[in-house]
């Protein structure tokens, strides 16, 4: 098989860098195209990130020598590739047009980024939950006279970290009327340089810009229900999030404390964990590449999940879930985490790319 | 005005070590009996605590060359000490019983150990909050037929972070019915050598064994009432609480939900910080040493309070405050912070023992 | 083939759990036996490590239900494997004992601990530099009357970061006469729990009890010769080493200015540089399975190399060097690093294993 | 005694704070009037610096509503202060001309900026080192044709930490040759946001530009001679520096090895010790405010000092020094520690203003 050539938008960029590291050897997917931002313009991929590369593996020979392109300039990219991940870091109303530039052109855009995350026909995608959301891609372009472009946006990195387990369980026919979350969210969330060091040394910082908000309002969207080209948002569970950033390289750690709608029937301990467990979904049935084995995994440890130990897990692709109790105040309360710039960044947006190859969109 | 002469038990660990930091030049007190386990007996201090010193100031001159005694021997601190700081890092059961017997021998125990927070007729000091408890002094002394000896309690360190303003909303009228917390706990809370550098490098963790069971319980006790020598728990508030260590030497931080009984008559955001910067007790108007000037303060900047950079308020004494804003949930949310070897710890002991000596306990 | 079957002694400890993750999956060996401390003895391994397991990856399933035996009892060990690893966390004279009573019960012994290190028959092998020093197992066998049992130690896990580069220059006929060391050595390098967290938050730690002398004295048994069945050392290189415990999980640093003997034929900087990356010995020739394809990886970027980021370079078996410039004292300094519990620790002691096996002694 | 009025200029950067914090409540000294950057001018400090506060103390209420003023302009100081403090972060060049700008105007400026620390006409100053270099103020002027006005620099932060201890050496008759220096450096000293948390979270930095050269070069001129009007550079130790970032907020540590010229009477551990410990200077016998008691304090236990635990000895003001024992390769080596924004800035500067004012120069 051939392997479809794909661009990275924002290349050299923390987000980008991991684009560029887990793509190596993807078996359908190959990197022709890189761009960033004008100063990386005209650069090796390699010279252009030089002193910056911060992943821990090295920089891949093919990816190494292309030229960065300036990403603004969409008429570098046609020809080159069939597609972009979009992991750019410019304002909101700038990567909006990007990224409708793109697709506008006829090369389909798999976005990182926040901008379109809550454009009413662009689909937040979370291949595990709402694969139905595809078909906002024909309304999506129904609308906007675009042919063979779209584009598709995946979830912030935190959402992502809290709601399989919680989508397991209304699945399982477990409604959630409550949800409270405190996050410990790591430093490369916010991308290099990002957050200082002396914030982070014998330090936390309470507080990260329009966080709380993205935590709050996302899960209405990821679990809204598809229907006559329109995608209509569920807002039933109420939700509160506190977010902090600490010391911690990767990996988001939620503490999370639930309340059912019935509170009759609410399910076991022993319940919940089964659910957890055998939970699996599309991604595991079309046994797409970035897929987990398992989408959550249940730890019996006291003391786990914990960032460094577990962020891992699977491929960095995992949710692993611990600590699960009664809680004093709602039904339950549990931990929850994953690996922010894998599963929460590009090992999200590889896998809905290939969600979108499996069902015909790539 | 001569000293009261002081012993510290646990001397050598960390919150002992704390104790005899601050003690030194206190205007009142003055350490002249050290203990600590066997091991230390009969080294000076100096040399019991070599390669163990962690304060970043020296040890003071006074202290480096009594020498330690065994703490289990109070036939050792008669006559050598007019009461104790009680520190020890025993089990609860040798704890209580150490206690005990020093009480037992007139000289009266200030402790910072959990065995007898949840005894019924010691009472759980915070100077701030409680000082109506000190009546239980006297009928602790008739429960058990001592003269001159008694045992007090301070509460959890992080029972200590988020009472005060929650204390200071009830005072004001404001009755509260739930709370959700979330705490990011330092290292020096689990003494030295505690948490392993391997679990907090690059890394957190969400465990604390026995914690949440203390956020829960505590408050019931410190907001009790007494009456005809009986503290009677007051268990109005419904708590939750999520407990985790991070990588910060000093400063627990804790971010709290609140709802109130009085939905419709619930305080705006100004009148609750006019209420927290007003906030004033008994340890203020008696001027008491160690007492802060104000015992919370509320910090306007978005991203803080920060422990690094807000623990050392007011002599490490004061309760800092921030990020006030509507909870989804609930009414309010805001996070709490304060220095968890001092206010916590050390300087929370001190200050429940000058309200004893104001008040002629000691 | 059939695999030959390995015991791994001390596999409860850090580097235990070290070579049970890199032996999952190993082409040659297979983990059959595992052995601690009388107190994990008789429990199934994952029991015996639960809350204590630091590795990112899981318990491999088919040592999690092997039953942990006593390390001190040989007589368990016979007949379950045919040689073992010894990373026993046991003081020298216990160490030296145990591992010698399985060499004498015909169970070859490749260590990772120093309790031989010095022991004038039992070689020291770093496989890329002194595999000669296999004939010292003859040797060995000669003088203590053993059969099929002998013993083979690894250098300390610091003086494997700075040898090869040193090694590879001598190779090159570039001899040298002086060397100083700095070292900014990983927690992981203390074992678990090890380090405390309040000595590496916020601070670092100006000593490692032996490790300077370590560092002085084991370059000359590594560069020693080998004849007649005795091994002479080298000590023509002066060396002063000064070590420090910094806040890195793993990955050791170390700064090093060196001296060249004949001054006036001293190498350019381009020479050392094609030296190293050139550098190839006997475990690239046979293609020993953890082998790195190269010893020595030298990184162009001024701010390299640095331990999160190059530690795992080439499967965390090569040493990165960086940073080659002239000295104002000396001639040349650089700073060299490699991975302190892979390279330095289990994967070296496989490594070692491996050229055992390849040379016919396993 | 009415107080003297400065200015600090680049009062909002992490240095400039630091001399805010430092200056409240100096007995000699009034901070008047505040500069910065074009984007804080006309702001008033505590807004200027919202957010990014970063000491754990509060804004001092004098400075908070001091209007800032845009430091390039040197009209807006006349008249509102009598000498400056200089701790703008421009380049060089800039850095240069804006120093002597105020000089010019009359305006004595105490610089912590390295643009004029080469400069043949500017003394670098360490008070307890070379007073002496005071001279060079007057042939300054004359150079210049300036009256009142002048430039007076202190040293890098690093070299402070390791100069006193061989000076005091030097002083007592054991002239040194060479000198090995490997520093651990605190993130403070690269500025606010300064060092990336990437960088330092399981990480360290081998590499701080300028700074091996600042190490290497400035030793020559803070011990060199002044006759007739002329600074010449003693060059007579050879100094060698490997410069290292790791994650400590404040505190320079430095490994140092030496090697005296007279190898037959070298002093004995004993001696350095005690000439350590009795070296006292200048600044001690003056009593100036910001003097430390004792220059250089030595520690005795094996793990000191440390860069948490040993910082604050001596108001910020001493050197710790510790671990004095024979090296393998020169004669001794130790490890030197100092407060790097305290001694080896703001503080260093302040000490430099006392001296001044002592001698009549302010």
């Amino acid at each position: 098989m051939e392997k479809i050539r794909c661009g990275v938008l924002g290349a050299t960029g923390m987000v980008g860098q991991n684009y560029i590291r887990l793509l190596e050897n993807h078996p359908w997917f190959e990197v022709t195209y890189v761009a960033a931002s004008p100063n990386s313009a005209g650069k090796k991929y390699s010279d252009a990130v030089k002193g910056r590369w911060q992943m821990n593996t090295k920089i891949p020979a093919k990816v190494a020598n292309i030229v960065v392109e300036d990403a603004n300039l969409v008429s570098k990219a046609i020809g080159k590739c069939d597609f972009v991940f979009s992991a750019v870091e410019l304002d909101k109303t700038a990567t909006a047009a990007l990224e409708e530039s793109y697709a506008k052109n006829d090369i389909p855009v798999v976005s990182n980024c926040s901008a379109h995350r809550m454009t009413a026909d662009v689909p937040m995608l979370i291949p595990e939950i709402n694969e139905s959301h595809l078909k906002m891609i024909d309304a999506q372009r129904k609308n906007r006279g675009w042919k063979k472009g779209f584009i598709v946006v995946k979830s912030n990195c935190t959402t992502q970290t809290y709601i399989a387990p919680i989508y397991a369980l209304e699945k399982a026919g477990h409604k959630i009327k409550t949800m409270f979350l405190t996050t410990m969210q790591a430093s490369s969330g916010a991308g290099y340089p990002g957050v200082a060091s002396l914030d982070l040394i014998d330090n936390i910082v309470p507080f990260i810009g329009g966080e709380e908000e993205k935590c709050e309002t996302e899960p209405a969207k990821i679990l809204g229900k598809v229907a006559d080209g329109k995608l209509t948002q569920d807002s039933s569970i109420k939700i509160s999030a506190h977010c902090n950033r600490v010391p911690v390289v990767d990996g988001h750690t939620v503490c999370v404390s639930l309340e059912f709608e019935n509170k009759n029937k609410k399910p076991s301990k022993e319940e919940i964990i089964k659910i957890w467990r055998e939970f699996s979904a599309v991604p595991q049935e079309l046994n797409l590449p970035m897929a987990p084995k398992h989408p959550i995994y249940y730890t019996e440890e006291d003391n786990r999940p914990q960032p460094r130990k577990d962020r891992d897990t699977d491929k960095g692709m995992a949710i692993t879930v611990g600590r699960l109790r009664e809680c004093k105040v709602f039904d339950y309360r549990f931990v929850s985490l994953s690996h922010n710039t894998v599963r929460g960044a590009a090992g999200g947006g590889i896998l809905n790319a290939e969600l979108l190859k499996a069902k015909g969109y790539l």
